[in-house]
């Protein structure tokens, strides 16, 4: 027997809250499981900093990971093995991929991605492709495989009902992200009949559809959706701690690059501060060792990193305002020389940041509208695109939120110093706009 | 108005999955929760090994803790307010033990107590005591009141009633990470109508009595914890890591006495290494920091300190069996010396561990027991003890279950050297017992 | 003590699937729940004809009317109580409304008053007023209780918080049947965050509002009441035994009218046919008994009283079709005549039924809408209605939705008699809009 | 294509709180779902009484019986498909006696078989062999096969692993009614792991074993039995409506042997009076036939048939005490005594009732012991009984656990005449014993 096809003795099974179970029986996901690049995934949470707002988001990409698995493997198992449009050559490419899709994510990936220009995306490709546990395992599958599955990944492989299953409007690693993150944050947004959406995919020519008797929780998916979104994901207190978090790495290689004598040298960060970094240093990292240098940097002797160090590890965070970057930009301005006259740097410490979603769309010019629209099959085999279809889709599609905010340290601007400036300041923060 | 009865402005909500809410009005609650020494808690996972088994449990001490809290707030205030039995004064004392009971949890606990030999009630003691953002909160309450707290968790405060709710055989505690656990992990068990039998309990005389018409649901909670024990607690795959824990940080450990030269010296341990530390070395320790060198020891020269380190970090547990101490002791002697002959030193890679449970008792002979019994308040107003009216809870207490396991790395025990010694190893695995 | 304050010795508890526990400590609550007028509500189902598409729904008024008081109580012990723009003396009147709003609710209420031009609030009233039970124990309150109670319910009453909680669109009424509708269906529609709801409204002048931060919970909770109505309350199937049960109803006072000799004489509608009843007649009917007449006119004379009856039983429903009532309105006539060329009474077995829905409404032209829109209280003190500030309720908010159906036997269409009128009349029905 | 093997042209699915949903494929069971004994399922509640208690309780044995196939269903074709010793051609047979099993009870089983000495059972048989809409259907399968189902139904199959999955000790029509009564019930016992059981069901010889690794999930399934019987099931108040149903039905009896001239003559009731009642006759009743009467029966003149009426329909039940058979045997005949003496009559107002339950059973002396025991299949292959391995089913194996009763109406004894009488009857109640 190849190993492709090869089937573990027993088929074993992870308990798991939000699927209750998840199924393995192919050797090939068994090891993959087990290799030391899919592990290093349960050092990174699925939430970067949305733990420090909902104590209980705490739960790793290594159970998103084999979530996305196990609705994949139910598609192909369950619902399309067996029916003539459905290629079940693609079964062990896509159940790859399902699995893998997050592989190349490091600690606090959004932070880390901004401060260091890397691509958790390339990283996924490397790890696929290059000198890895994970690759070693793809290859015994077949020569070609790991490129298919990176392919896949990549949404550059050829059959688009694969990639769609992965990476479309409606795909497994979304039903998966938004039921796992409420059910772990708590909150009462995430819910949608999954079963019912699951039961009504259909592949058809090159992509998979929803029959149209499915339209109802198809709607209550993007209304998840939009709901997660803002209560969970765009939380400005996590935003909060995301700028602290950027600001500190930031220092640090601010630091590094101008000669700054650390105490507790960056050895795991040097790399990166002078873009030497190779894929071995990239996985020598996790949230834990990112948090073990935060907390030796909180006695360091500069003051701005041991400062932002010490907010991040104990939660001491920035206050924010709404801002509005059309109409106050000029405020900005104001501001940020009147922190400097303050005595605070504004480059650390008057941060704004924005955030914007858009809950549905049916054509594509941009990044997060890449993903392939969903479309229903209606009883009479016509294929029509969602939001014509439903009145409450149609009525959100297409229409961008962004949303701004300004954050600063709320408790610096009230101690005694520099009173005059820092009294402009509050009075400044209070005014319309920002 | 003094700090003790200071509220805050509006009431605080943290979205928990466990409780749905858990509300703050108390200014110094919410000052324990902002405290580092309260931050610490969320770099510390409440099950320790066990999301290698049950990956969803990824929970950490943190959100246990402020759960504990929310169960004695509303026994505090929902249940016990007004009556005549429960005394107002002890309010604030209770939510505070309640908030700060596992606040001396280090790292892995289990496994770094046993190799250092420290205790973390002693630490909980000295965080609440000594030089900490914890000890001068409570001491804004009043100059007693830290010694206060401390009591109630050391079980020796006067007022048992206040004890109980944190300690007894059905306290908050349990009900917290019962439920909790459950959750996380995603298993079945776990679940008991924590409502109803918050609604019948009662304070009287010098303890916390239930109503015995909420004898079906403590029956239920008892089969819950009995459950979790044995399914979650006890895994003998969890155990299996803990046990490769213990004997990394036992080899370090080692190795620093004998003067071993680390590529990455421990600094973190030193001062446990010599038995020098201070609470703030303590501090300075959570499982991100343990896992940082477990990663960087990967690398170590020394064989059985990279090898257990990787085992650890990469998930590569020991494979174990049924062991029965009375009868096998000698075999295990004969083992360790094959071990030896094959090239395994069985001091690190042959380890014999038990585990054993106590459902529910009604006297109090050792350690686990010291827990109070539960009473049943009869309509007749007579008070009798659980077990006397509860088949269910007759027919499993005072009885003792230990489980045996032997440990080792199975995977080195069929390669090709020493092939004879490592023959018989296999065979007297194999055999009854052993 | 005033019968008004009396309070149970011990508080009662129901156990309730949707709220967990619903509690009564008021003497006239539990005496209200133990009147005859109220334990009627036992045998009338909350959701009609519903539970022949979803099986599970087979609840009655009784439940939901408790579940109505619980939110209520809640909503005053919990939210309101202690603040000044709350008016404590209006609790007892807003609970018993609360319990109370549905008592006037018939057997299948909605086809039962299209036939008998009956209307279950003028039934509600006059329970309240008449010689009921139920009068008897709010007149014990005070001779002007029961008149407040029915105003309440009506409307009417001066107190305009007071009739938000029971009639808005935002009330206790759609709150709990939401949930409780979803629960028994087993639909994942329906869940929104009612907790988070109950703690952010606030009465303020003639009014009860929400706090802004509770927009999103809000949203989603329009969002269920959009998709309950679609996917649970207007289902085209139960729609269908509704139709049919209306049929039964209209051919038997038809036939009482034409003096029809009934083998089994349907005593209990005597005076309904002829317009005589009272409300004793109207209490005395409930779905138990028109359930038994059902199955008694299966072997009635009459084939179309007969068929009619077994179809309800049996659940031998009409088939259906959409229908355009402006394009198709010719071809309706057309149909019709063909039926009757086919020997099928069309007046009996092809109807046309149409329902629609608001999904919400910022002002009140008729009657659905009469419901009092839902205001946000803004962190500024000011007050927005809903809509302004939503852009998903801005979405669907003033856009009536209305389905149209045309119900018919098709499997009297495919047997052998008349074959060419009832060909045409399947070709009609095939084509476009019929 | 036989209609044995004939499949519905799209899978259909009913909404199911419980399982989700339920999945139809064979066009048998679609008929035998569209049946009218079975649709007559609807009219006839799962538990009862107590909906009187359990206000939430109003499921119907409808929705019971598709839950016990749908668990049979997903049995067969998922777990035990492809077993080498699970016969396939069994399967129809399994899946028809799964939906079938209880298709002869009545209108509350319980008190009218005891009244009227018929056996559900017998009826059951009866549907399934007699001239039915059900007999039919399952003929066209073949001239035997209403036969075979009525042996699995009956225990008296062949083959026991078809009997054993409807009737043992863990078996379908349990694990439906727990979860389900459960879940209506809205307590929160009765929840297991049934995924986990499913899994780990295997066919072997002549019975259905449970792998040992599920032993736990079964432990927690027998808890959930005991715990349901003792809370809901024998609740002493929905157990104080069944005593007046059962004294209802047997006044009327008596007086119409006696000759009484009902207002309401008893049309429905007349066959089992004299026991003339054919399969017909007892098709026609059901829970709103039998309430119609009773709510007529209210003003009848014989004032026990109308006092005990009145009792039942608006819920004024008989309060009880405990009562110790042994003991308190005397006490009974000088209760009745005095009942006599203070002019109620004992026959029907002072009712002894007792029930028992065997939680778990290894042997089969009696009646509800004749459930095949639970047997686990070890590692070693070795097949041992449950209570061997478990210790906590160990515990409460075999042991009869009874409760006696004593219902008499309250109120009544309060009231101003005979005085003398009662103050001895209020006595004696309250005296230990009775």
């Amino acid at each position: 027997m190849s190993y492709a096809t090869q089937k573990l003795a027993e088929e074993k099974v992870f308990k798991d809250p939000v699927h209750r179970y998840i199924h393995v029986r192919d050797q090939v996901i068994w090891d993959l499981v087990n290799s030391r690049e899919f592990q290093r995934l349960r050092r990174i949470k699925q939430l970067g900093t949305s733990y420090l707002v909902f104590h209980g988001a705490e739960h790793s990409r290594f159970s998103h990971s084999l979530g996305v698995y196990e609705i994949v493997r139910r598609i192909s198992d369950d619902i399309f093995h067996g029916r003539p449009e459905w290629d079940e050559d693609e079964r062990l490419v896509v159940l790859c991929a399902a699995l893998l899709h997050d592989l190349g994510h490091g600690p606090f990936s959004h932070s880390f991605e901004k401060v260091f220009h890397v691509d958790h995306e390339e990283f996924t490709r490397e790890i696929l492709l290059g000198d890895t546990e994970v690759n070693q395992i793809l290859l015994k599958v077949g020569e070609e495989f790991p490129k298919k599955v990176a392919e896949v990944i990549a949404k550059t492989y050829a059959n688009k009902q694969v990639v769609s299953l992965i990476s479309s409007q409606i795909d497994a690693d979304r039903m998966d992200y938004l039921q796992r993150d409420a059910y772990y944050t708590g909150v009462s947004y995430g819910h949608f009949d999954m079963e019912r959406i699951l039961r009504v995919m259909r592949p058809v020519d090159d992509q998979v559809v929803i029959k149209s008797s499915g339209m109802h929780a198809v709607e209550d998916y993007i209304m998840s959706r939009y709901q997660m979104y803002w209560q969970v994901y765009f939380h400005p207190v996590a935003r909060s701690a995301e700028v602290i978090l950027r600001k500190i790495l930031q220092r640090a290689k601010e630091l590094s690059e101008n000669g700054y004598k650390f105490k507790q040298p960056p050895t795991h960060f040097m790399a990166f501060f002078d873009r030497s970094f190779t894929l071995k240093d990239y996985l020598a990292l996790d949230e834990g060792v990112l948090m073990t240098y935060f907390q030796l940097w909180m006695t360091e002797r500069d003051p701005i990193l041991s400062d932002l160090s010490d907010r991040f590890v104990n939660r001491r965070l920035f206050q924010y305002v709404d801002f509005d970057p059309g109409k106050d930009y000029r405020k900005l301005g104001e501001l940020a020389q009147l922190f400097r006259e303050a005595g605070i740097d504004p480059e650390y410490y008057l941060i704004d940041d924005s955030t914007s979603d858009l809950p549905y769309d049916f054509y594509r010019p941009g990044e997060e509208e890449e993903r392939l629209p969903i479309h229903l099959l209606m009883p009479s085999g016509e294929i029509k695109e969602l939001s014509r279809q439903s009145q409450i889709v149609d009525a959100i599609s297409g229409k961008r939120r962004t949303d701004y905010k300004l954050y600063f340290p709320a408790e610096l601007l009230i101690d005694g110093k520099k009173k005059a400036s820092k009294q402009k300041i509050l009075e400044l923060l209070r005014k319309g706009g920002v």
